[in-house]
Parts: structure tokens; sequence; C-alpha cells
């Protein structure tokens, strides 16, 4: 039988997994046209409709990881020709940019430095230069720890005939997500975040105003896979067959679901809060310096300098590994070398993880 | 928790999983960068080849169902304008024609009655008219239980300078597929039908060929989420990060090919055939016609007409599934209300399934 090293995920995702969660994945298998898998769909879809904030049917599991999710809203809100305007701070800003552009987008990005949030005037100005037909920010970048604020932006989006598109891969069910307050027209965020449930879905929603854009389309969306035109029924219609559907990672995402909801949405983003001041005062003692913009930092994701002098962060992530199972993640792109990124996410969002997190970096650093 | 009801899986999959597979799928997560986790791909990646029957380096789990899996395909081997000539003989062959539509080829289908196989000869024909550069059939047509033959077919496309495509999602590991010896230069499967593993990833085989097409692209492949310029290298390469694989998905399906290699695929083909033949004894002997061409016929897949008079075929399935929680599938397309999906699939080729399967018939039957 296969073996699994013991670890303590504290990088940016997967994060620990609830043993409910484990216990669910390994229910037997039953048909993607069952009636019993439907309620269960029907239960995922209600409680990611709670965890969203948002009324919208069309809220699903998509069949992919988070960057599937991602692709998903592209290839079904932008047509050829359309006009996209897309913030880039970090990898995933990057990422949808790219993703837009093989849908066919004409593509604006807005570029600044890693590590900082857009400021929401600057952007208003941009849309009403522009007047994009999709325009896009990341609310968590897990690339950068940025915590990106989202509202008051809608309005002016809509004003120019546009739709508002969020990146929640790792703010929900960490921090506060409003999809319907904020006017947020279509959302995508992954299991293996702050849900605490293994990567294997990426949880999406979207709103009658970008239906309406998926349903008007003159051009057939790039992927079959992926197109809501199909998909959406299966999820939300005559519930016809598409695909067959990840029957096992459903039941996952529905018990770790079930126990966000058991615990309560104020009270796990309280709980992400306090782990990560707990967090940021110990890894500033020891000379670790966040790279976010002040105000905006992330508490579930944690991108920090090392102290002067430590030696090859490489070598001492991999002591973290190999010494204690602890996983913490390598910078990426500007950081790549300089920074980790250290995540306490869901179930790692806890005193005794940070405690063992700040013990493991005492040891390989001194 | 999560309550499954207890199902016999015997329509078109899923089938029925081992109780080892379900207990890796629940063991615990670790980071989709972890060395550990890259050994348990290496192993994914072996046992793949030597199920697939190949030597290819790029052989790899595609992070979604069967159906990203010939997307993966599709998108990665046709190029907008490219000549694509598909055997469309049931669903199956239909959608990736759609796909292949999607990527921008120019598509030729070739279209038979539901149930019977392509002619070769006729195919080499139109191969040698068109010179296609990717040509694709459909080696186990899950709606209509057909078994193309595929040998002898790849000289011709390779004369031309075309590629051939295998749909093997419901054959591998129940019947041969010799993708080497057959000249095959990419195919996909599935988890979810002989390889006895739940949906949620698609096994993928190119070779040296196919990959080239892939490397010398001038147009970037619509998709990211499956673009093998940039999958590939996680999966066989620098294992630069690209998105986060569905982790536990691959725990079970690194069991579920353990378990196969450990019986031997020629012990498991035979063990297919011989409950295919008590199955369909059973079924002819009780009045069910099979659908499907002479010396055609699936092992795994029996479609079948039901026998005149026994009223509607929806309330009979029903009843298999709320007394016996026995799951048949419904027939698709042109065999919708007619007809019944058989599956013995993997686990679910055993004479004591065979028998349950016939004795629930007769109890809704008589």
């Amino acid at each position: 039988m296969l073996e699994v090293p013991p670890r303590r995920l504290h990088g940016p995702g997967p994060s620990p997994v609830h043993p409910n969660v484990l216990q669910a994945l390994g229910q037997p298998c039953i048909g993607h046209m069952d009636p019993a898998f439907m309620e269960i769909m029907d239960g995922v879809r209600s409680m990611l409709q709670k965890v969203f904030k948002t009324d919208n049917a069309m809220t699903l599991a998509c069949s992919g990881t988070g960057s599937a999710g991602a692709e998903m809203l592209m290839d079904n809100l932008v047509e050829p020709g359309d006009c996209c305007l897309i913030g880039v701070n970090g990898v995933f800003g990057g990422r949808l940019a790219d993703k837009a552009g093989r849908a066919g987008g004409t593509v604006h990005t807005m570029e600044i430095a890693w590590g900082d949030v857009f400021d929401l005037d600057s952007v208003k100005q941009r849309v009403a230069d522009l007047k994009p037909k999709l325009v896009a920010l990341v609310h968590a970048e897990t690339s950068t720890g940025a915590h990106q604020p989202f509202e008051g932006l809608a309005d002016e989006v809509h004003k120019h005939g546009g739709l508002l598109v969020m990146d929640c891969v790792t703010s929900l069910a960490g921090v506060p997500v409003e999809i319907d307050a904020w006017g947020v027209d279509a959302a995508y965020s992954g299991t293996q975040k702050c849900l605490s449930c293994p990567p294997g879905l990426s949880p999406v929603t979207l709103n009658d105003r970008a239906m309406q854009k998926v349903k008007k389309r003159k051009t057939k969306c790039n992927s079959w896979y992926l197109d809501l035109s199909l998909v959406g029924n299966y999820w939300d219609g005559d519930r016809a067959y598409h695909h067959t559907a990840p029957v096992n990672m459903n039941y996952g995402l529905h018990e770790a679901l079930r126990l966000i909801l058991e615990e309560g949405l104020e009270a796990r983003f309280d709980r992400h809060r306090k782990a990560h001041e707990k967090l940021r005062d110990g890894l500033t003692k020891r000379g670790f310096k966040y790279v976010t913009q002040e105000g905006h930092v992330l508490p579930m994701l944690n991108c920090v300098e090392l102290p002067k002098g430590v030696g090859d962060e490489g070598k001492l992530r991999k002591r973290l590994l190999d010494e204690f199972g602890l996983e913490v993640g390598a910078g990426l792109g500007a950081f790549k070398g300089k920074c980790w990124r250290i995540g306490i996410m869901g179930e790692g969002a806890r005193d005794e993880h940070v405690d063992f997190i700040l013990e493991s970096i005492d040891a390989v650093l001194n």
C-alpha cells in the first residue's frame, strides 16, 4: 500500500485536512447520475452559496483545480475581441491575463509592484477610459500575500457594461468574501486553501448578468469540458449528463463545507486573524520582513523575506521538511530565493500550528 | 457526516472500487511539490506506461476526468486550420469532433451506424484522400459497446504525416490496449472504468511524434490548464510548478494501478472476457439483444435492447437502483429509452457480480 510521510502543511496550499474530510473522500463511490449524488451536489451548491455569500443559482464545483475554475470563467465570459482589463501584481493575475488572451480577449493589464494592491480610484479611472467588457482582480494574491480591496468597484465596471471577476482561491473562508454585496459578477476558488479540502475541485459562482453573457455568446466557448452552457445544466437545470464528475472529491468538499458552516464564517475569519497576529509577531521578532503593502497583508498567506545572513533558503526549507515534516512555500517570480510563503489556512490557522512553525524555524535558523 | 447509499455499480462507470483504493484516497494530503509526491507521480507514470504498453516519457494523469484528457489532446495536437478526420459511431466520437473543432481544426467526420465499427480499409482510403494531420477513433465506444480494431491503421496515417489518436477511456485495463505496438501517437483514458478508481483523473500518453507537434506549434494552445508545454514539465521535465495537482486522487490511482499490475493485465483481460460471456448468455436467455456489431462487442460494456413488452425502461432501472442498489446505465442518443448499458468493469468483472445483476433483473422483470 501507498505510504505517505506525515506532513504539516504550511505552504501556499494544500492546507491541513480535517480527518472527517479524509474519511468522506474514502466513502464508496456512487454514480454521477445517481439521485443520491444529485442530492450531494445540491448540498455542495447550497453550502458554497453560503460561503460565497451569494444567491447565485449558478454556483458549482468545477471538475478541476483552481486554475481550471479561472479558465472556466475566462473561456466562458470572454469572446474574441472583447476588451479585458486585468490587474497583475503577482503570478496569478498574470495567469488570468494569459487565459483571457487564449480565450481571444484583447487584454490590457494594469501592473504594479509585487506585494502592492491596486488603488481602486486608479482602477476606476482605467475602467472609465477603456470601458472593458471584463475586469478581473485577484482578491488574495498567493504569490505575494496581498489582500486586494474589492468593495466599491463594481458600479463603475457595470456602468460601462462590463463584468467584474474575482480570484478568491486563497481568500474564500479565510477572510470575508461578499460576492453579492460587492457586486462581483463571477468568482472562482480552490478547495485546498482555507476550505481545507484536498485539491481537485474549483468552487465557481456566476450571477445572472454573467450567465447572460454566457447565453448570448456568438461563438462557441474554447473549451467543451468547461463550457457552462453544458456543464451548467448538470449542476443547475435539467441535470443532463455532461462529464463524469469527480464523485469522491465532491464528498470531501461536502464535508469540508459542512465543517466550515458548523464553525461559522465569522469565527473562522477571527481564527485566521488571531493565528496570523501571533505568527506575524513571531516572524517579525526573528527578523523576517513582510514584503506585502502595509495594511493589506493576508492573514492566511504570509510572504516574508528571510533574515539576512541565514544562508540558502532552499536548504533551510529542505531541513524544515526533512527534520520536522514542515512544508513552507518558496518565493515565486520576483521573490524567488528571497522569500518564504507561510500559509496558515483553514485547519492550519490555530495557535498550536503557529507554535510549531516558529519552533521549527528556530531549530533550523540557530 | 455524509451518508452514501450502498450501490453496485454496473453502469457505464464509475465502476466498483477496491477498498484499498478508497483507503489510499483518504490518506493525509501532502504538497504537490513535495519530493514524496513527486515519487508518487513517478510511480503513477511508470505504472501507466505498463498498462498503456508504452515507453512514452510523456505519460501522465491529467487533472480532470476523461473528457479533460480528450480535450488535452485535441487542444494540444490541433492547430487552427489543421485537417482532422474523426470517426463518429456514438456519443464519444461526436465529442471528439466537437473538441477538435473548438481547437480550430477543419473537421471531417466519418459516420456509420451506432453500434458498428469502422472498417479499417475504408478509413485508410479516407486517410489517403484527405491526408489529415490528425485521425481519431474511439477504441471502446461507451455509448454503444463497440470495440474498434486499431491494429494496422497507423502506417497509413503516418505515411501522410498525420497523428493517430485513440480514446481508450473504457477499454484500458479491460481489453488489450497496445499503444506502441499499434503505433498510436496519443491516447487518453479515464480512471473510473476498468482501472476501478473513482473519477477525477484522465491517464494520457503521447509519443515523441505527438510531442514534436506540441513543441512546434505556431499558435498557443487554447487552454492554459491543459497546455502540455507547461503541464508536461511538471510531470516530465524540470518539475516546475504548473497547477496544484489533485494529490489524493493520485494516491487512489497509484493504488488502483498497483492492484492491476499485481493481478496482471492478461489475467484481468481474461476475467473481463469470462464475466462477459456469462453475462451475455444470461442476458440473451432473458430476451435482451445486443445492438453492437457481431464480433465487436466489448466485454466490459454491454449495450442491450430490452425484451419487448417489459414496460418502461426508466421505471425498471429505478427499481433496480431503489430495491437492489444496482446501477445500470440508460441508453444514450439513438438508444435512449430502448437500451441499457450494463458495465462489468474492473472490480465488477466477476462471476458473483454477474449473478447479482441477472438475479436483480429477474426480480424486476417478473
